[in-house]
């Protein structure tokens, strides 16, 4: 190994030097004090846990995202984790017992076995909020409205959101009766969005005219809002959960409109680039200018079951290096005082004094110091006092 | 795997909730804080990296520690980090070019493949601070005293402080002419400090009977600040690295005790409990009743010279997580405001006014809240009004 290549990251990973380090410090603390704001309770999962409760209820997409060690403690294979979601499951299925709705946030490193997101990294910091124990359409408003002000206090504007809700596919490919590989075969097209490829493997199903025109016309429901009256037109008929989950993304938009009229809506109903373990509205906010989604989310019922309570859920998550990155994080550093090294009592509290009024005391070490300073200590009448110095 | 399995943590890891996890964000912040008033700059090193980057110049010690895994995109070995130290070293030689005085904090998980420390944790919360480029006594005061001053703020009282050089042990071996295993089974011993067995191994050596009387003796010379002098009148005439380790040792426990008057100071010249790329002073925090370090650290010089920029350094760490344990963190909470699911635009902008001022308003979802509550939002003489609640 070069000298070279000793400086070298992986691919997608990256470390913040001292100016980047206190804006990403500064953004974390005033998204935490958002979020507590808003009622949410910090908790702090493991780095590392079993690789089974990582996995468990999160679903399979997440294994291929996982780094995998042996516990050399218990011989048992262990994941670093590439996402939150099942732990905060896990400490709200077994941990807090309370059976009113819960509403937890956290922020930390997260590890992935591949490159992904806005700037394609491995090693974000994943900063998100969940409510477990409600149901209803408002905590998927509570949700998505915090989602919105986390991006609006990090300081993007101009967001476009997009909406979906994956009872819409389901309950499209569930009324139309499909062998399970047809069914994989639509999703895949749905997932890359080959339409001319999509509507020549429908023509060739062996299912009615109606139930093509469903299938041809599920990826074409995207655009603005008009996209939900086209949709309640075409599966009228088709099934009770696909009404509901139009009903459902109609009042929550009404809803964003009326809280954040400057955020631009956008419907996908054959979105399907979420997890697996959604099970109602999916989200994800964009800005201008960026393919990739800045922050993601939806509604994931039942994740905890597999921890021995199943409640409802829905939840949103975002990158804090990849906020800083699209923003202007303007940090108020403190005012430097110059001090030579404290080698007398009345220094030393004085230096001290003046670190705890908030004044940044760096003591000069062999008499040269490299960077700005506001101040300096000078012994003057018998005391240590503040001098000005002229950058 | 059965639910109950599902629960469990691997063992020496572990996880906060909400209350615990309040204190710990709230002292991380005093702490990073307190840091960067001492003029220390926050950088965040990333979690994994190729491990020739995290082992070299760290030493092997850390080769046991650390979780590797393979890197699905460049094939090679990649670690997580069990330790900042080698990271911060490469950050100071690879990318903060300055010549001058270099001081870098820190805060982040490491994971380690055994259990270690005060609580016998595999998932510290390490945060410390280093000193680059300056390889006077100065900076080693400057590091241990915001160590302690770490320590004191975080609500630690009673502290003991070991201190020690590796220059001690060393020298003495050295001086011996002994053979690699010689040298092995001594430091073997020191590390055990098994004393009869020692006693009889240096009996049976063929080396002159005053240098028995240097090995014998090294490692009963641990105590008060007396163990000093006895030092300066055994190994006197042995070497000149020893005499000026107990000099710098002398210097260095006189500005601490002016500085920290109620720390216990205590000597151990034969220590080794340290990393070995340890070049310099070694000290270690100790609080009663509790047989392992709190906080550690010491001098390594050289050890960016495998990332191509040699320079002096010394540094400290402890576990954020640890200390929480060992403190009475309190954390202000905001005032609890409840508030009706915003459904009308006067409500919402009402509710985000008081979030602003400082208040944690919680839209109460289905008419139910378990926690406690210091207000609620009533609808009085046309405005939406806070009204105290009584718990």
């Amino acid at each position: 190994m070069t000298l070279a290549d000793r400086w070298l990251l992986p691919e997608g990973v990256d470390e913040a030097l001292p100016e980047q380090a206190a804006k990403i410090e500064h953004l974390r603390r005033t998204l935490l004090n958002l979020h507590e704001s808003w009622g949410y309770h910090l908790v702090i999962p493991p780095l590392l846990e079993y690789l089974d409760s990582l996995l468990t209820g999160a679903g399979s997409d997440l294994e291929i995202e996982t780094f995998k060690v042996i516990d050399q403690l218990s011989g048992r294979l262990l994941g670093i984790r590439a996402d939150f979601t099942s732990q905060v499951a896990r400490i709200d299925a077994h941990c807090l017992k309370d059976d009113g709705v819960q509403r937890l946030s956290y922020c930390g490193s997260v590890l992935r076995t591949m490159p992904a997101g806005l700037d394609g990294t491995r090693s974000p910091i994943q900063l998100g909020a969940e409510v477990y124990g409600h149901g209803g359409v408002e905590s998927d408003i509570e949700v998505l409205s915090l989602m919105l002000q986390t991006l609006s206090v990090a300081g993007l504007s101009n967001l476009v959101l997009d909406l979906g809700h994956v009872d819409v596919v389901n309950g499209v490919l569930a009324a139309c009766d499909l062998s399970a590989d047809q069914e994989s075969k639509l999703i895949e097209l749905y997932k890359t969005k080959d339409l001319p490829e999509l509507d020549r493997y429908v023509d060739g199903l062996d299912v009615s005219s109606v139930k093509k025109q469903w299938l041809v016309g599920l990826p074409r429901l995207c655009g603005g809002k008009e996209v939900l009256g086209l949709a309640a037109n075409l599966f009228g008929d088709v099934s009770e959960s696909i009404n509901s989950a139009i009903v459902l993304l109609k009042q929550l938009s009404d809803s964003i409109s009326e809280r954040f009229p400057t955020v631009g809506l956008h419907f996908d109903l054959s979105d399907l680039v979420s997890y697996s373990y959604h099970t109602g509205v999916v989200f994800a906010a964009y800005v201008p200018g960026h393919g990739n989604a800045i922050a993601r989310g939806g509604r994931y019922n039942n994740i905890g079951q597999v921890f021995g309570r199943s409640r409802p859920a829905t939840g949103f998550s975002t990158d804090v290096k990849a906020l800083v990155a699209l923003t202007n994080v303007v940090v108020n550093r403190p005012k430097t005082v110059l001090s030579p090294v404290c080698s007398n009592d009345k220094l030393w509290k004085k230096v001290n004094a003046l670190r705890t009024e908030g004044y940044r005391v760096v003591e000069v070490l062999d008499d040269f110091y490299s960077g700005d300073a506001d101040f300096k200590l000078d012994f003057v009448d018998e005391a240590w006092q503040l001098m000005p110095v002229q950058n």
